[in-house]
């Protein structure tokens, strides 16, 4: 793991799967880019997660859905939210035209 | 502390000094947004911070400086630094055209 680096160049192409990279592990956090196209959660899924999630978008565009919540959030660039622990969420639509880049934070 | 927002949108005028805004405050880390519009730390000035800081350049233009390197390393939006706790650093320079966004995430 580096101690630096440009989170927006060297996009990887994520036409397969998402594409994640740990950018840092620090005790009880965890920092990763993710960059997705076009993908979206499967058909009923909800993430569940013992931690919490900062996440923001850093390019791209996306729709994340909260069990909670009647409909999608649209996400652009600029875009954070964060996400508690346990709260039941999935993303439920990437741009399938241009990378989506997320800078995820988990943490207690 | 809201659980959600745009840290490109509303972006406050820093001309009379940077502008910090908390985002996030969970044990032992924080995040906050800070706006520098030309600013740098004063002569002679070097930050030494008892957390480590994870940062991220959002927007603008910046040169960071650390006291055991002998250059100051530019930033661009996306680059990314992570600061060790008590490695004495500074900002040399932020672009005095426009706004420079950085994301902080103190942590242990």
């Amino acid at each position: 793991m580096t101690q630096g680096g440009n989170l927006l160049r060297d996009v990887p192409d994520a036409g397969a799967g998402e594409v994640v990279h740990k950018i840092l592990a620090a005790p009880r956090m965890r920092i990763e880019r993710i960059v997705s196209l076009g993908q979206a959660s499967p058909p009923g899924f909800w993430y569940d997660q013992p931690q919490a999630e900062w996440v923001l978008l850093l390019a791209g565009a996306a729709r994340l859905r909260f069990e909670d919540e009647p409909e999608a959030r649209p996400l652009v660039a600029g875009d954070w939210v964060n996400i508690a622990a346990r709260r039941r969420h999935r993303v439920e639509w990437t741009d399938p035209a241009r990378p989506t880049v997320w800078l995820a934070v988990f943490h207690d």
